[in-house]
């Protein structure tokens, strides 16, 4: 504490309440309090000359002369303090150790089953051109864009998802690269959202997408990926399913009644609604779009089948749509996940740009909104001025995962583990233990330093918390013949090592 | 291609240039062409009653008759066309495979050296609110935030650093967190620059912080956990080194001119602009932020010192900042960097927070910008309207550093590698190839599958690309008998494997 506080706020008149010195905290002393204050002594001042010997002066009467985290006087009060909001802006995440380790590993499995379907990791701006997300039919994705002008009158936009970026990425490496293309990425996308029934506004997607496949064998392989992941993470068939489709159900139905093919995506984004807007709504907004009635009660009677061989009676077996279909679940057989996917040709996915099958990952017990969801895009590079390529894809958040998993039980168990804490029994062995640590790092060991002069029952808790495997402490007796003791925490053993030892 | 050009322009009248067949463009033939084009033949169009069996009927004039990817109408004509800008936003990247495995590769350095150390990841939104980055001192940062008001008329900004979202974070955690913190983060910042130089928009900064230690020990821990990088990645201390000084040093002389605390982020500001901008307009600076023209040229002078024996001379030996930057070159002795660091006064930093030690480290030849730099920030927290407490951490930026490797022919040779590719030999057998695919996957093997039916010379072609180990050909004969061909791309050594033995 300052010697003479009057002088103090003589001398510090803007100090105000905000301005606490830290260790008068009194339920943070334990922690806090440093345990060598250094009091602070006279200095020179002699600033005149520089080659001049310096005179000792003293500065008490400055208010500096009591412990340096205290008194010392600081820039911090030369501003204007403004409490601000400790909590992240709304609809946004902090990612504490706890929750971040929770994002690694989710995002190592991410990375680990991509890397074992031969797949290259990418990425690209979170914040892109405007244009690039505007399209016309209507998607919910549009309504929530983020977007806003930067500081040289640009449209931009935080993206909501990723493939389009995927789309311009390909379009700008055009003929340089070779196709197929197995692309993954895992970003942050963002919608502007109403915040309502724990949705936020970013999360993280895991996206795969391959480029330059025409044949179902690619969809069947993003499925398989998926599966692979789910499995990995113990997650099973009972769990979760895919519900599968083909946009190209809905094209022949259109077709049938003459339906012009520049509806198509409107309508595939109005019957996307189903189930979370009244069904009067959905059969006014088909007809609004200039679908006939009739052709609306077929399309919905349509959407109401799950069976693959229904399916096919009504539309017939020789077009595309059954046919795709028919390949996919016999592939799935051979890939080995038939159990988990089933035909419900209510699917059709909320994004404009898929052309075939589509797919979403579902919850069985129904809880959730859809895990993830994909499929077949061939047209998406022409709505942006490039030659078309066949292409499929699949985004998979990160938020509807960790709720079933929550809800299963399957949380992993990830806790802190640092091998090695190091702590020097005497303020002047801090150097010895930085050496010594110093050791154990070169040889790839991880190492919590203790960086304070702290009580061995602090050192004992501390270790407990990180997990450590060893405590090693810096003695002076044992310093002196070149040793350190290491004591393996979960036994109690404990031993002199050399230092030229230490392993 | 559609079997009548002339109906498919009637029937869409709104095709354009812009929607091209993709299996038109030449020069991609080979990869692009379908090896097994699958005629569309009539299906089925009684819809009017679903319990109907459905009659054939054709669909040829509606110009679909063609092979699916030519002729098949979509949704992407269902909107204008608009050629995009292929590019990323000015200042922005994209990360393609090649580039995305180099920020994969340092990133994975990032996290292991902060491992190593002990420090636990964190993360914090990439949008923030404004208020959290507005400072009062002049610095460069706040001039080019990338600010905007969202759709909720919120003041929000792309965060231009990490240390405040952090500092903001501790503050809400109070009490629940046990000191010290040991964090780090990798994440991506925004700062609206003038794009000269190959300075960019975006970058991703590599932090590490120690909240809660007041001792010098903290920042000796923060240099040598950069210098574990640095060696890590294979840079010597003849390449870069360390520039350390203290902000007291200044503090210190600022207090015998009797300049005022308030002044005190202001002038480190100006400082940190020497060699930037011309000399006179430094003294210009300072005057007019009313520091006296005796004390500038005082100032000046001591800034110019290169020796701590130099300063103590000049500051004596009694003051924080000699006691603290001799115990940082004592302690950087005992961790066995003492080489890679060198006192220079004239090192303030940028921002405005730095209360105690600030470093950066620099590269010897003096080409490029600053590599990394960090300080001590005690006074940080109480800005933001929370209790002070002891801090210290460092940015490092991706962008300087694979600069610096460049120039030293450091970068490391990142080249994708599948270790097997799986092939069918024939189209049917393509199911075969994908439960082989899976039974190696469940191996944790990673496997390339060729999803298209191809020559055998562009599957070797495929497999060299991707630096395979192993082909696996599925072909019928061996299949027949529950086997597979396996051959080892580097000898060329090819034998027969069963299946359940596949490894």
């Amino acid at each position: 504490m300052p010697a003479n506080p009057s002088a103090l706020l003589i001398l510090h008149p803007r100090l105000n309440l905000y301005l606490k010195p830290f260790f008068l905290s009194p339920s943070l002393a334990f922690t806090r309090t440093r345990k060598f204050p250094i009091p602070r002594p006279p200095f020179s001042r002699n600033l005149s000359s520089l080659s001049s010997t310096a005179a000792a002066q003293s500065t008490g009467e400055n208010g500096s002369g009591g412990g340096r985290s205290g008194a010392l006087s600081s820039p911090a009060i030369t501003e204007e303090v403004q409490k601000i909001d400790v909590n992240p802006p709304k609809g946004t995440r902090d990612f504490p150790p706890e929750e971040m380790r929770l994002r690694t590993w989710l995002f190592r499995n991410f990375r680990e089953v991509s890397r074992l379907f031969g797949f290259e990791e990418v990425d690209f701006p979170v914040l892109e051109s405007e244009a690039l997300f505007i399209r016309k039919a209507g998607e919910e994705i549009r309504d929530q864009l983020y977007c806003f002008e930067d500081r040289g009158n640009r449209r931009v936009a935080l993206r909501p998802e990723l493939t389009p970026s995927l789309a311009r990425l390909v379009i700008q490496k055009g003929k340089s690269v070779s196709l197929p293309l197995k692309w993954f990425a895992v970003g942050q996308c963002w919608r502007y959202e109403r915040m309502t029934r724990g949705r936020r506004r970013e999360h993280y997607q895991w996206n795969m997408d391959i480029i330059g496949v025409p044949e179902v064998m690619a969809e069947a392989e993003l499925i398989s990926s998926i599966v692979t992941f789910f499995k990995r993470i113990g997650i099973t068939a009972s769990d979760v399913g895919f519900k599968v489709s083909s946009r190209k159900v809905l094209q022949e139905v259109l077709r049938c009644y003459s339906v012009p093919e520049s509806l198509f995506g409107k309508v595939c984004i109005i019957i996307d609604k189903i189930g979370k807007i009244p069904m009067d709504d959905i059969k006014k907004d088909l007809m609004s779009a200039g679908v006939s009635e009739e052709a609306v009660e077929e399309l919905l009677q349509v959407l109401s089948i799950k069976s693959l061989t229904k399916l096919e009676e009504i539309l017939g077996g020789a077009g595309e749509a059954v046919a795709e279909l028919k390949k996919l679940f016999s592939l799935a057989e051979k890939f080995g996940y038939s159990e988990w996917i089933e035909f419900d040709a209510s699917i059709v996915r909320g994004l404009a740009y898929y052309t075939g099958i589509v797919f979403e990952g579902f919850d069985r017990e129904g809880k959730l909104r859809a895990i993830c969801g994909g499929g077949r895009y061939d047209r998406l590079l022409s709505t942006f001025g490039g030659d078309d390529l066949p292409a499929c894809g699949f985004g998979f958040g990160d938020a509807v995962i960790v709720e079933l998993l929550k809800d299963r039980g399957l949380l992993p168990e990830l806790s802190l583990q640092v091998e090695n804490i190091v702590c020097a029994l005497d303020v002047n062995l801090q150097g010895a233990a930085a050496r010594v640590a110093s050791i154990l790092r070169e040889k790839s060991q991880s190492v919590e330093l203790v960086l304070e002069s702290k009580p061995l029952k602090w050192v004992f808790k501390r270790a407990a918390r990180i997990n450590a495997h060893k405590l090693i402490l810096v003695g002076s007796s044992e310093w002196q013949r070149g040793m350190v003791v290491v004591k393996i925490l979960s036994s109690g053993e404990q031993y002199e090592v050399k230092l030229d030892e230490l392993e």
